[in-house]
C-alpha cells in the first residue's frame, strides 16, 4: 500500500511517499518539499502548490493520502496558511477519488514514537528507523510528511474498520457511541 | 465587467455575481449559497465546494473573483473552515487564469457603506441600494458575497493601477514604498 503524507504549508509543503503493509518492510519511495515564494500573492502560491501536489499524485498513484489536521495554535497567521495549503492537498486527492485521512501532530508523534509530545529529533530518528534509512531523510523538514504517511500505514486500517463498523451499526439502527 | 464575490465557508459558501463598470449601472446577475453537510468529512465537503464554485465560474466567466480575506478571529475552528473553503475558491479561479482579489470584512464594509464597522443590516441595505434591488437579496447570507463583488468593482481598478505602478517602479530600480 502506497501512502502520500502531506505536511502542508504555503512556504514549505513537505511530501513523502512510503510503501508498506502487513508483514512487509516499510520503505521510503520519495520525499521532498514544495516551496512557493513569499513575495507571490496567495492565489499564485496555492495554484503552484496544487500543480506540485498533482504531479506527485499522478506520478505515484498512492492508495491513500494523509494530511496534517490543522489544530488550534497560538499564531493565527500560520494556521491560515497551513489550512489553505492543506485544503489544496485534500481537494487534489479527493478530486482523484483517493481516500484522505487527517491526523493531528500529536497523533502522528504518538504513532511513530510512542509519545504525543515527542520532539523533532525523536520523530526524525524514528522515521529513519521505521524506514530502515542509515541517515535521516533529506530534506529534514520533510520528515513530518513521512511521519504522517507512516502514521496512516499503522492506523489507517484500524480506523477504516471502525468507520465501517459504525456505518454498519448506524444502518442497523444502533449506535456504537 | 463581471465580478464573482465569494464569502467562503464549509457549511455555507455565499456566491454573488455582479456586472458593472465606469458609467454603467451596477446590476445583480446571480446570487446563491453552496451548502455542504456537516456530517460529511472535510475532503468530501471541500470537493463538493470545488465542483460548485467551478460550475459558477464556468457558467458566468467572470473577469475577476473577490474572496474574503480570512483575518484573525476569536474562534480558530471557524477560521480554519473559512480558510479551507477560501483556498478552494481561490485555486479554482487561479487555475482558470482569473485574477483573484482578497478583501478583509472591514474593507468590504467600508467600501459599500462608508464604515468598516457597519453591521449586517447596513451592509444588506447598501448592497440592495447599490444594485437597485427593491427587496434585499435572497438568500440573506449571500449579501456578503455581493458586497465583496461590489467592493472589487469599486476598488479593483485603483488597486490594479497601484500594482502596475509599483511593478513599473520596481522594474526601473526605484520603490514607491
Amino acid at each position: 500500500m502506497l501512502v502520500l503524507g502531506v505536511d502542508p504549508g504555503l512556504t514549505r509543503c513537505g511530501l513523502g511517499v512510503v510503501d508498506g503493509g502487513p508483514g512487509q518492510q516499510t520503505s521510503l519511495v520519495e520525499v521532498g518539499v514544495l516551496r512557493t515564494p513569499a513575495a507571490d500573492d496567495v492565489a499564485a502560491r496555492l495554484w503552484a502548490l496544487e500543480r506540485g501536489v498533482g504531479e506527485w499524485l499522478d506520478r505515484h498513484h498512492p492508495d491513500a493520502v494523509a494530511v496534517e489536521r490543522v489544530f488550534s495554535q497560538a499564531n493565527v497567521r500560520t494556521v491560515m496558511g497551513t489550512a489553505q495549503a492543506g485544503a489544496v492537498a485534500i481537494v487534489s486527492a479527493a478530486r482523484r477519488g483517493l481516500p484522505v485521512a487527517l491526523y493531528t501532530p500529536s497523533e502522528v508523534k504518538a504513532s511513530v514514537s510512542g509519545s504525543g509530545r515527542a520532539d523533532k529529533t525523536q520523530v526524525t530518528f524514528m522515521v529513519s528507523r521505521l524506514l530502515g534509512l542509515s541517515d535521516p531523510p533529506r530534506p529534514a523538514d520533510a520528515a513530518d510528511a513521512l511521519a504522517l504517511a507512516l502514521c496512516h500505514l499503522s492506523r489507517g486500517p484500524a480506523l477504516a474498520r471502525m468507520r465501517a463498523a459504525r456505518q454498519a451499526a448506524a444502518a442497523a439502527g444502533r449506535s456504537l457511541r
